[in-house]
């Protein structure tokens, strides 16, 4: 079956063959419940225990700070509702670009009678200082700012969101009525789109204020199905899944051992060679989007600091739906919108809290380049693009000549 | 390494090898994300739409019906906190030997101000109908009750207590007052043991008054990291994971493409020859329980209908851990107590509820037989149990005589 090439690593990505090698094992030979006290169930624990080890050690966290979760979606709302179950309706902020993942959560949250405040980002999809200030002044007990964005590659400075985050939150105890006992605040990040792709060490931003962050596994070469939340232990949680008591009580559920050897091994890989390839990722964007300019495109949130693989584009006049479409048929798969929801017609959220025009948003396109993507790749789709949109404009001109 | 011979199928299976080679495309080369519009997106799309269709025509389900989650726990969690979630706190009803993915659950609803009333079971594990009718009589919103027990392997007719449980609705809401609008009354199952041992059908179920049903992957040759829950679409339920609006708005997170696949494989393959390999399992364990009995074992739930495969037993003055431990050197994998559930030296909560004794209940040992399970397997297993509690009870004398 035909395959066009892939150019959309920031929806999900092949899972390395080494990792599904050290996958293997665990379906069939040692497939042991790793809660049961035999040898089948001490291997997968063993298993779990160093595949523990592995994703802390590249989250630059403690192996007892990671809870294995289904998946990036699931983690992020365990932190979020996790968080709420404990304490009674407060305030909660998350920036206005956040995944559905955190959106959806608080939204139900809200339904509960949180109140829920939208943090303001600029045209470059940068969190609006003033704007997160006036939302401390308001005293969120949970704020939730997601690392590197998944449409437009944008990398949040949350360390120094955290740190002011903290900071006020000590001034405001110092003043605080001592009869009245302020709840704690948490400050948690998705770092899905940033782990494996940029350096990224919890110790140092729990040490600045982050108390809690999201990881998966299928983004970085992983198998799907594994995630985490990487949680500073003094966060008083209540699991989403209840049951047996797995993951310290925090997520119940038969451990899934192989995504997770996976996810362990994949993390290694993925934050091994991040320096080499970031750079090799740089000079391909750069070739990229200096043939998109020429073609006339407007490229989103080019003035921040963005993922070394990611691209976010609109040319005029040009539907982004549809120009995935004939890209797919030409060869490429790429995304438009945001690529992880499902059927959703609507111009994307996150260029829309950008201030872009709906017109343009509509036109938005993603390409998330992977580690093995190369020049004469990039090269081929400038050119493959070039030629669908000059097809796509004489049709259009031809349809509007039959209507004149 | 050694491997003993695996008798604790109930905990986990291994994963069957058609079903392991029909999930293998899916890591590297179908490795697209389902939402994605594109051909790898397309291409993991067919798949899960086939997976669904196979896993709904082995429970007797439309495929419309099927929610996909990560497993058991997700699933058992998803219904209880997902229809508690858009209702003011009422009150649940739950049987006592509930698995602990259903009991957690419940207990933080109790939290959260609902009440919650355990059902009383008799002496084989069965739900006690006089105590099943008082409960009705509180007027339950929400009831679930295992399809058959994880550990005794008790079948409990769900379809006549969900019967008993819609008639007793009908007669209430004859009687109601018409100015306070009733709440409709869900019933559940957890059907993770039932499935692919003995026959089912969610339409048939549901036609005698049970709304939802949950499943698992990893306990019938299928990979960890997939369930289902079945749901009946009248049922109102708020997602558990929310975010992107997968599996019609009730599970977020980018579906676990390679894993749902397998799952659909396994359900086909353990329900196509499910009477055939009952009856064999069925003679099997007669022979197993003629040779436990033999050597003065208590076989639990003997009286009920129980699952084909599982046998629960205690030896006199034997704990169950030592024994398990000690089995497992003489290359048995078995399990004590719940085997589910992580760390937990308490006796088993299903036989406490049923009536037994704390002491010959810690003595409990779980023998569930697989597929592939043979009768020469069988008597090497009494042969070492054998030999295993006389060198027991040898030390245990050598050591009474030298404290005398």
């Amino acid at each position: 079956m035909f395959q066009p090439v892939y150019l959309d690593h920031n929806a999900t990505t092949p899972v390395h063959p080494a990792v599904l090698e050290a996958m293997l094992p665990y379906f069939s030979r040692h497939y042991g419940n790793a809660s049961s006290r035999h040898e089948h169930g001490r291997a997968a624990r063993r298993a779990l225990d160093e595949a523990r080890q592995r994703v802390a050690h590249a989250a630059g966290a403690h192996p007892t700070e990671i809870v294995f979760t289904s998946g990036g979606s699931e983690a992020n709302n365990l932190f979020v509702k996790g968080v709420a179950a404990t304490r009674k309706p407060g305030m909660l902020a998350i920036s206005a670009i956040e995944h559905p993942c955190v959106r959806e959560p608080a939204r139900q949250l809200r339904r509960n009678g949180w109140r829920l405040r939208e943090i303001a980002i600029d045209g470059d999809c940068r969190v609006a200082t003033a704007d997160f200030l006036a939302v401390l002044a308001e005293g969120p007990e949970l704020i939730s700012v997601m690392l590197a964005n998944n449409e437009t590659g944008t990398v949040q400075d949350v360390a120094a969101l955290a740190e002011r985050a903290a900071l006020y939150r000590v001034n405001q105890l110092a003043n605080h009525d001592a009869n009245t006992p302020a709840n704690k605040a948490w400050f948690h990040t998705d770092a899905v789109q940033a782990f494996g792709k940029i350096p990224l060490d919890f110790r140092q931003l729990n040490a600045r204020g982050v108390h809690a962050m999201t990881l998966s596994s299928h983004k970085i070469g992983g198998p799907k199905g594994a995630g985490a939340l990487v949680v500073d232990k003094r966060v008083d949680l209540q699991a989403l899944i209840a049951g047996g008591g797995h993951e310290r009580g925090l997520r119940s559920g038969t451990e899934n051992v192989p995504a997770i050897v996976g996810f362990g091994l994949a993390s290694e890989i993925a934050c091994a060679d991040i320096s080499a390839r970031a750079a090799r990722q740089r000079a391909l964007r750069d070739e990229l989007e200096n043939g998109l300019a020429a073609q006339g495109a407007t490229i989103f949130a080019l003035a921040a600091s963005r993922l070394p693989n990611t691209t976010y584009f609109a040319l005029p006049d040009l539907d982004g739906e549809t120009l995935v479409a004939r890209l797919d048929r030409a060869g490429f798969a790429l995304a438009s919108g945001a690529a992880c929801s499902s059927a959703n017609p609507e111009p994307s959220h996150v260029l829309l809290a950008m201030g872009v025009a709906p017109g343009l948003a509509r036109g938005a396109v993603r390409i998330s380049l992977g580690a093995d993507t190369d020049l004469a790749t990039v090269r081929e789709f400038l050119a493959a693009l070039g030629e669908t949109t000059r097809q796509f404009k004489l049709q259009l001109n031809r349809m509007s000549a039959l209507v004149q």
